[in-house]
């Protein structure tokens, strides 16, 4: 049962001073449950402990972290309907998303044990000797990814089990072999505990050591703060807002040992309408966007918030319909009152822009904390010339676009900032037609899709989720999908290092049966590089 | 010949105001040949022009990209005595090294153009669509890495050519399809302007985009500021100092779109030398060593500054065999005047430290700027308690450090900051006698050597040169070595594209042969994914 406490490594623990309160958005009251935040001695503790356990954690092998990735996810089943009702509790999402959503997350941990048991992920490199090269010897070099050390994660608001306490950060990076302390969000503070309290389960079953995982209870920006310079974390995972990462990034940067920080930040997520979209499935995209945007009440990082299209009657008809398709769609409670009011007051700040105009807005009386689905339209010059059309309203909201030609569309996207997703409906010959905004979309974006909507982000290797600033704070990576371990890795080079000393994805005879490059041919072969000394 | 002039593509250019000359360490005089530095519009235009170039030159095939390549190390080639005699002339180091930098800059040239004819470095990811999966259909979404943007590199001092105007960063940036500026180093104006010229004229002939490359010519740090925070640049390579790699580091995080900084800022490179290794080959490592402090006047970032021993006579016997060894090689010039005060004044502020002794010190008369070779020796617990003495002498300096037992030493590593190499003298058995204090190391440095020297890096896919803060500003990268092209792409995902629009490397039958992680499997397979819609 919930304890209210902190997890420092294996134990509860709730020295501070400061307590707070989750709040139900649907019931619109407070939660019973009260949370002691974390001090900063409990800070200190959690990295300290996370520092030792990081000595023996970074040695076990592949498939020891894989059982404790396995082990993390029954327990978070073997939560039950506890963690149902507390998800729901905590944040008003209805129970099919808490129940997916933990599918998703128990998904993410297996899909990453099986990511160690495969092996190939450390990109282990071979380089064998030639003593005899002329004019000097070549060493014999190797190369594979080691983990960076204890790992901070921020848990979002927007995703209580995904994207928060088992989340993508945390299951990467354990998987990485890197402990986890987790800065564990105020709104769905009795979510995380249950969930820190499968993780500390399994760590325990399987062995783990004490520290490899802390779960920090907070109500404001301190724990964060002080977490985020302590000399023992070694790199940073963050879903939130703009303001929240950036004030973490450049507090990182300042520090005497500056650390990645890897923020996703959110994302207006470009939708471009081409004409024969419109022509052939005009009925069916409005509906497809009137229950992209509604979804979830809008809290996807992934929303599609701006809807662009060619002026002229075709797209004012296509720009009625999703308007009346939206006001259709029964509108659901945000996260949290604090939520509800942001949304209210981005919207309110877009439509005083000079040149926005209602396409649609939900008129029907609204319990308390829910979000009051709008879609506004403006025209593209003036859209150009006003940055602030071009902000991100976190919320079931879009800005529809309605430009004067091809040209105006692709300056358009040439002065977005960076986005997650871009998408592109229409007529396959239209992205050779349109091949120029094309082009300028995808440059802005970490994943481009055509005839789809962007909500809906499949965990897969293939998957990119981050993009040009500001949609995260490094487009080289990605925080969803398997390849989001690379984030907490570095790579070491062995040279001349006696072979059974080597870790085992490195030593001659390939003992994981892994894909590696040897002397520039990638290969799975186990009989061992020939001209090893 | 030589201009003076800036190449802002194409166009020699010189509209600054600013004037300056390089230096003959040797000869101890000035040059004759004037630059002018770069204005502020010459700077703008030469991203204008990147920019513009970007958006062609991203698009070119990577065997197109090879041709540039190849045919800028033709070109550099073609430069003959000419370049040799400009490199002597600016950096006092002797033709041998000359040549031999030539050769490893165009050697890697070649790599990456190898690199770029077989493929698969842009790591491939497919994942076909599952239409009928429950309880969601999956889509087709497809991977690659795809280039960031114009690239601004800053030369270093110490390798005029191979870490320079057409060194690793500059090549790794070319080959992954990104616009380079330079800006030169102003201790080799010279050698960089020829450099430039080759480029240019290898772009022309490949019918590469006007503004693909630039060469900025800078006397102090305006030129750079203005550089990296130009809106138009998407990354910087550095390789230099720590004051110089953090300020760029530091004003790239605080631009309206901060950008990544790859900067190597240099290491003091520690040496353990455990028992075994003095008892069976003291005189041979000693008389190595010898030769690496002093290699190339130490001017090296893989320099060894600090060699760990067990305190004790073998471990002072092997001390003053490797002083006396030093005692005996031939003093070189340093690089410039101000390297040569710099090695002055950090070698006194280590020498004031208390509890150091001088080992050895070379006592002969030096022409000016020769540097004075030397090495002091001090107590563990001394080194230890006193941060001034872990700092970097750039030049033909070590220091010794003297450990009462195992512990102290392994002490000693954990408090180290972050380095290139790390280097463990000894027999085989010892690495596992000394495990904590080999483990301690490889979490210090992006390298660790076995019975060899740190100077000498090898250009070979299984290199790492960069290490944990303040070796480099991140450690998830490499300087050199092919992997360095990592460094200026980021993954972008396709989603339901259509095949034949694809870039070549996602399509379907895989037309480039290219190694790729298709459905979880690695494969160069060319029949195509069956299950593409």
């Amino acid at each position: 049962m919930l304890t209210g406490k902190n997890f420092i490594g294996n134990t509860l623990s709730s020295e501070g001073e400061h307590t707070f309160k989750t709040f139900d958005p649907v019931k619109n009251k407070e939660n019973k449950w009260e949370f002691k935040e974390a001090s900063g001695s409990e800070i200190d503790e959690a990295a300290r402990l996370a520092t030792k356990a990081f000595k023996v954690y970074k040695d076990f092998t592949p498939s020891k972290r894989a059982v404790f990735l396995r082990t993390i996810a029954e327990e978070i089943e073997g939560l039950g309907d506890l963690l149902i009702e507390m998800y729901m509790a905590e944040s008003g999402l209805p129970e099919g998303r808490a129940v997916g959503e933990r599918g998703r997350t128990i998904n993410q941990l297996r899909a990453f044990a099986i990511l160690l048991e495969e092996g190939s992920w450390v990109e282990a490199s071979v380089d064998t000797a030639q003593p005899d090269r002329m004019p000097l010897p070549k060493s014999d070099i190797r190369k594979m990814l080691l983990p960076l050390g204890p790992i901070a994660v921020f848990g979002s608001s927007n995703f209580p089990l995904a994207f928060s306490t088992a989340g993508g950060d945390t299951a990467s990076a354990l998987a990485a072999g890197c402990p986890v302390i987790v800065k564990s969000h105020p709104m769905h503070a009795g979510t995380g505990e249950l969930v820190a309290s499968a993780i500390i389960k399994a760590a325990r079953k399987t062995g783990m050591p004490n520290g490899v995982f802390s779960n920090l209870n907070s109500s404001g920006i301190a724990v964060g703060q002080t977490l985020v310079m302590h000399p023992g974390i070694k790199a940073v995972g963050f879903t939130g807002s703009i303001k929240g990462g950036m004030a973490l990034y450049k507090m990182a940067a300042e520090r005497k040992e500056p650390i990645p920080v890897f923020a996703e930040m959110g994302s207006i997520n470009p939708v471009v309408v081409l004409p024969r979209a419109i022509e052939e499935k005009g009925d069916y995209w409005a509906k497809q966007y009137a229950g992209s945007i509604t979804l979830g009440a809008g809290q996807f990082c992934t929303n599609p918030g701006l809807i662009l299209g060619l002026e002229g009657t075709a797209f004012d008809t296509f720009t009625d319909k999703l308007g009346r398709e939206l006001e259709e769609i029964a509108p659901l409670s945000m996260l949290h009152p604090n939520i509800q009011k942001s949304y209210e007051e981005s919207m309110e700040e877009v439509s005083s822009q000079i040149g926005t105009h209602i396409v649609a807005s939900y008129e029907g009386k609204l319990p308390p904390n829910y979000a009051q689905q709008k879609v506004l339209s403006v025209k593209g010059e003036q859209f150009l010339a006003n940055p602030n059309l071009h902000q991100e309203v976190f919320g079931p909201f879009s800005l529809v676009v309605k430009c004067k030609d091809a040209s105006e569309l692709k300056s358009i996207l040439e002065h977005l900032e960076g986005q997650l997703t871009g998408t592109v409906l229409g007529e396959k010959e239209e992205l050779e037609t349109y091949g120029e905004i094309v082009d300028a979309l995808t440059d802005r974006v970490g994943r481009i899709i055509f005839n789809g909507v962007p909500t809906g982000v499949e965990v897969c290797p293939s998957m990119q989720h981050g993009g040009p600033f500001p949609a995260s704070t490094d487009s080289r990576f990605t925080s969803v999908g398997v390849s989001a371990i690379k984030r907490w890795c570095r790579p070491v080079a062995f040279q001349d290092w006696p072979n059974e000393l080597l870790p085992p994805a490195l030593q001659n005879n390939n003992p994981l049966g892994i894909v590696r490059l040897v002397n520039g041919l990638y290969t799975k072969d186990q009989s061992g590089p020939t001209s090893k000394k």
